[in-house]
């Protein structure tokens, strides 16, 4: 079966979806299938009345779904047989995905159906796909990746950016990562003045590679027109202070810092309950403190920050955990809709166009 | 006043030190002051009969200390009027830092009066004198920086190098890490046989930079002369995961990786905090499970694992944090003495020395 072979009109002319901000969504990618995926659309359908849904999948396993949840009036379907597993070869999807819901996803954000795509499935494949189906937004070198983490600053989170998308970043490539991260946390996080650093080993300026050396001042110099604050070098333990909102990183070096910190934080997490079943008092203990802990797990739940989105292309896609559940889901549909909703695509893209030349949109 | 001008035989000769494994304690350079250093080491005392100290810094200062800690009959003083200030330039450390502790402490181990010199001072200037007074074992390129991760393994640790002595290194480098490494989890950890991986962002044989492919390559070769065992790529969840013992990094990856998890670590720490503040019943339930908090506490201590090694050099020398206090310099002195115990100094020259040389010394 093709692809939308019962829509082929632009969603945005379906009644349905009129008047809604619209988000492309991969119902099949994840690790727990189509009905988590819907149960997340759920979520945020109840949350959000702006919001509505253009589905990729096998419509014969969707179509049930979606009237399970009630969201007919908020939902169309594209029908897509195939699936890319989370074991498949970036270079084969590429070749050989038309017919995937991965594929459809992130066309309906090439023919402008939405802005925003959302996906749960293999991240090598959906940068590649993201990358041969939306391409480079002029300017742009290396597309790039970027993470929410927990922090003490005052909306709870930091941006990074690149955690994954290249394992190399040149002193331009870095620059870019700044004006992209510091559009993200305008538009994604609502934060009028970013705070941008760049990670180093150390703050003082003698530090750190060569390409560091010449990103620190190409930033510094690009701060002022791209209105965001340069703080400078910030160390791994700055991630997660607070004073800085954006953390410039090559995809290398930030998928290392991402990925351990999850670690760290999932063995706490395990290190916390063990002591809560230590002994009789510490059962009772934990009952009593029952909503303090429950705050807490949620201000390190990584669900609630569930949501990678690829910068740099001609429309934006957000990568979801393949593991995510409703909730997880959710998350990341609630920051699509965030990003759909403030024109973060064609502001990034006025940004990233307007670097060096100071007459550029300042809004973005 | 010189150095050691009262003590200027072989400290090894003192009677005070006979019988002893001897560390040279810099007791000046951290941020308490040498009051936090000799209580320290007189922690480590009370609990070890084998330990000797020789202490190094302002005799006027240490000999009251020393009285009131009862060590008299367990360290020897080195007298050196200076002391290496936090913000010292390294490069001039190197000119002009004749006089100070911690030029004193590494020359302890350069005269072989100690095999292993133990300081909380400014680490640049650390690494700089143990570079230009130890000199690099032969067959090193570059000195390394070791750190120990709370992990699940059995031990509860793993080793990970390089965490800051060189942002830059290339295959060959990475192949020493690993035998360094290796060498350092056997004497220090008591792990018979090794688990090494290379830090990577994922496991899959086609990603990261060339040079780690080729590194692969290389460690695997050695694996089987140096009896470890080699895992393969490793990514940063699998850290803390257990599964592995040693994790191979350049030492730019290792020192963002290290802070970042010292600061989520941290954060995670003050938010459990605010939890149990949070309400009445909250508050109850802490003193409920204090046991089991504390517990929980100590194992996520960074006090415990107080103590980066630089390994690569002629004689070893430990790194303890600039803040640390009398339980963090006694865990730093306690692995100090295990690695001069166990002989480590001369084992890792033998093992590098030996690499491609099946014939070499296979307990090291």
């Amino acid at each position: 079966m093709g692809i939308g072979d019962q829509d082929d009109r632009p969603a945005g002319a379906s009644p349905i979806l009129a008047g809604k901000t619209v988000i492309s969504v991969d119902a099949m990618g994840g690790d727990r299938g189509p009905a988590a995926v819907v149960a997340g659309c759920a979520i945020s359908a109840r949350k959000n009345p702006d919001i509505g849904f253009i589905l990729h999948g096998r419509r014969d396993e969707l179509e049930p779904l979606v009237a399970r949840r009630n969201l007919g009036d908020r939902c169309v379907i594209h029908d897509a047989a195939e699936v890319v597993t989370m074991d498949a070869k970036p270079s084969i999807v590429m070749r050989r995905g038309q017919n995937t819901s991965m594929w459809s996803a992130i066309d309906s954000v090439r023919n402008r159906e939405a802005t925003v795509a959302v996906s749960c499935g293999n991240t090598g494949a959906l940068m590649a796909l993201s990358m041969v189906r939306l391409r480079k937004l002029p300017g742009v070198n290396r597309p790039a990746i970027a993470c929410l983490w927990p922090s003490r600053n005052a909306n709870g989170y930091a941006v990074m950016l690149d955690v994954g998308a290249d394992v190399r970043a040149d002193d331009s490539d870095l620059l870019q990562y700044a004006l992209m991260g510091a559009s993200y946390a305008r538009n994604g996080l609502d934060i009028r003045r970013p705070r941008v650093g760049l990670l180093n080993v150390g703050t003082e300026e003698h530090k750190g590679h060569p390409e560091l050396k010449s990103a620190h001042a190409l930033i510094a110099t690009a701060a002022v027109d791209a209105e965001f604050d340069f703080v400078g070098y910030v160390e791994g333990g700055d991630i997660p202070r607070g004073g800085v909102d954006v953390i410039v990183t090559d995809g290398f070096t930030g998928n290392v810092a991402l990925k351990t910190a999850e670690g760290i934080a999932s063995m706490i997490r395990e290190f916390l309950r063990q002591a809560f079943r230590h002994s009789f008092l510490s059962r009772i203990a934990a009952i009593l403190a029952y909503t303090s802990l429950q705050r807490l797990s949620q201000r390190i739940d990584p669900r609630r920050v569930n949501g990678g989105v690829f910068l740099g292309l001609n429309g934006t896609v957000v990568k979801s955990h393949g593991s995510a559940d409703a909730t997880g889901v959710s998350a990341a549909i609630k920051l699509a809709f965030q990003l759909a909703h403030a024109g973060f695509s064609d502001r990034l893209a006025a940004r990233v166009a307007s670097t060096g030349h100071p007459q550029g949109d300042m809004s973005s």
